[in-house]
């Protein structure tokens, strides 16, 4: 990511803003801040140190409030929310729309939310309830209530009429949706057909039917992957009896496919909890401990394994020396593995009939890289320690431990998805315990086999 | 990402045209492609082993081999074209987008590119050429060129006269763009005002001065970012002087954003340019070699720092078998903080205003997380080996790495994007490297002195 005008217009204001609130230039601030848009604002909030962020808040104007904390990313927006009255959050939370209001909610503690929902009034309460009651990560939470539906028997000029006299239409609407007098949806019509159409005719005659719906209880990470692959910009949510109950818009899908395609990096690097770049120390070195805790455990029973070749270690100092190549190289190489099956099933691209082929393809992957490093090895080290047998040992040891890495790294995340585990968190380090404890059994077995 | 609807639905599409396939049963297949939408043909596609896409290609009719070209990755997109004459690919090429179209050219080899170029017609061709002028990764390289404009003196009624003439609506338009008698951008329309608008209005009196507007030779990922941060469906492109010369959309906005995110993932596992799952095995194994090759090497420097202290290791047979735990926990320090620093620069929350804050930060992590793991490696061995002088040597070494690798995993990263570097790519291998060297040398340093 080049250096482009964007982030340093970013940088300026950030700077510009720390300078101004360290010499108490209160009223500037205020200025500056009300002049921005509230994603600039949120991107910000997001860019700056906790101290920082609670001196800024407190010089946004309320109004702005509930865009800017749409914006936010959960840890950010959660420590911003822990400095407000109830009753200034349930201000905030009445103006934003549903999908944006539940997302808010369910991210809190309990004793907030309930604090909150209670200060609202009463029609905010029950549409922030019922987007509740679906289970977080749901079509039914993401999606939004305010859609405006057609009756099939309307003809286009009465329509159009309606919508002068309603002014603001929800934003994003590229398409109307058409329901029968028991809400069922029974067609679609997208607004150019509206534009283009004669003031005569009526909604059935310009309806489209049998579109793909969304299933209220979907997840949403299938959703997203609708949009992607059909290019829907809106897409209409439905209950079990067919009742259309909600839509939902590219712009939410955008940030699931986001952090879904970040997802699987996070948590390879055990980070899964982890959102806000600038959170506090105590706080980020505590989310990180559980899973430098997990590799401690795995790298002492690394240790373990060598610790079995004690007294081969005592003989041969050598071996101690290179004892890390081979698993090195065999981490390396599941890794690569790991990464792409993980992807390839983030696309859709595995299913259960090509998952066999995979595996097979990726053993002999293992198998011809074992080759061509197992030589490769044998001759440096050969070379280096003027020892032919030694090399030997090397090279048949990184023949083991890459097959294993390539049969590992295709393995685990197609197993952990079927057992509906993450596969990136645990496939990463369940895979580096293979690596490791193969190489170095593969490496210091075959040592004391062929020379001692 | 659990077994799904979608994912079943797939599994059992391959199924059917597999077997379909293996019985010969040639019409069938045909007539189960042709009633699938292209792009999941084109799922079909990424999800089969070469030798079934060159049996399944052949079935698939003519009309769709440009849609479905449009929604393959490059590798499979490449392979499949290898296939075509120049004819018949220079038709399918004329039936796509312009963004489709260059996307598609830029990605086939010289000779091939031009022999399609050559037997496309010259209307599509200069269209062909005209976007590829523009840097690959630009936004002149990923708009389309199909906008409808508006003349602002024009009113609302024979806009839509004209719209009803014309009948094809690009898709994806959500505004109209107004531009003057040089084509010069001067306003926007969204399709709902013109919906809700009295016919006798003037375009001018509708539209909105003042948006943003995409530069034609701004950074792909830029422009995604504007589209993500101001939730936008459109945006209009211009030159230099201002004149509309293309809009982008959404739909093609979504897909940089994905592979955007997964480009970092799939850098620091050596796969940069891996994008088909099913490839087949010798040119995986070629493409993943380089990595592999760049890890031998890591890997035999960490050796020679071994080899400096093969003397201690000699008489200490212990610390050959404790070698491995300094630099594991180190390289999984580094790598969270080299992940979270990398995503974060990838949301636009890092400038140069905070990375030093944020590099300062992360070397406090580093040294609180050197302490908490210090002191628990430290009674672990003590109590394993029953030698507390060797306890008090790891947990020395073990300090020293954690500091370093939370300082090269914020540094690396920040110092490669000022030098224009992809940081996930050069990070992740630079960043083992001193995490290995480092823990070993202080590890079998401190050894040495202390304890010989």
């Amino acid at each position: 990511m080049p250096d482009s005008k964007e982030a340093k217009k970013l940088s300026n204001q950030i700077e510009e803003i720390n300078f101004a609130l360290n010499d108490g230039m209160i009223v500037q601030v205020r200025e500056m801040l009300s002049t921005m848009p509230s994603c600039d604002v949120a991107l910000l909030l997001e860019s700056s140190r906790s101290r920082t962020r609670s001196e800024i808040w407190q010089l946004i104007e309320p109004e702005q409030y509930s865009d800017v904390l749409e914006d936010l990313s959960e840890d950010v927006r959660n420590g911003i929310i822990r400095q407000m009255v109830p009753e200034i959050l349930a201000d905030a939370l009445e103006e934003m729309d549903t999908d944006d209001l539940v997302e808010t909610l369910s991210g809190l503690p309990e004793a907030v939310s309930q604090d909150a929902l209670s200060s609202m009034d009463e029609q905010d309460r029950q549409r922030a309830e019922q987007a509740l009651s679906y289970g977080e990560d749901t079509a039914g939470f993401i999606m939004n209530t305010d859609t405006v539906t057609l009756r099939p028997e309307v003809t286009v000029d009465v329509i159009l009429r309606y919508l002068r006299l309603k002014g603001n239409i929800p934003k994003g609407t590229d398409t109307f949706y058409v329901v029968n007098r028991n809400d069922e949806l029974i067609g679609s019509v997208p607004v150019i057909a509206l534009l283009t159409a004669r003031p005569t005719v009526k909604v059935e005659k310009l309806m489209t039917q049998d579109s793909v719906t969304v299933p209220v209880d979907m997840n949403e990470n299938e959703v997203a992957s609708l949009f992607e692959r059909y290019d829907w910009l809106s897409a209409p949510v439905v209950d079990k009896e067919n009742h259309l109950v909600g839509r939902i818009t590219i712009d939410d899908v955008v940030d699931i496919i986001r952090e879904g395609a970040e997802h699987s990096m996070m948590s390879m690097a055990g980070l899964a909890d982890e959102e806000d770049t600038f959170a506090p120390v105590i706080k980020s070195t505590k989310k990180r401990s559980v899973w430098l805790g997990v590799n401690l455990f795995t790298a002492l029973m690394a240790a373990a394994v060598s610790d079995m070749f004690e007294a081969t270690l005592s003989q041969l100092a050598v071996l101690a020396i290179l004892n890390t190549i081979v698993p090195s190289m065999g981490g390396a190489a599941g890794n690569q593995t790991l990464t792409l099956v993980i992807r390839g099933m983030a696309l859709g691209h595995v299913s259960d009939s090509n998952a066999r082929w995979l595996i097979g393809k990726e053993l002999a992957i293992g198998f011809f890289n074992g080759v061509i490093w197992a030589l490769l090895i044998a001759s440096v080290i050969a070379l280096w320690k003027q020892d032919l047998m030694l090399g030997g040992v090397i090279a048949f040891a990184m023949m083991i431990n890459m097959i294993a890495a390539g049969l590992a790294g295709a393995m685990l995340p197609i197993m952990m998805k079927r057992m509906n585990i993450d596969p990136a968190l645990a496939g990463s380090v369940i895979l580096t315990t293979i690596t490791d404890v193969v190489g170095i059994f593969a490496f210091l077995g075959t040592a004391t086999w062929l020379l001692l």
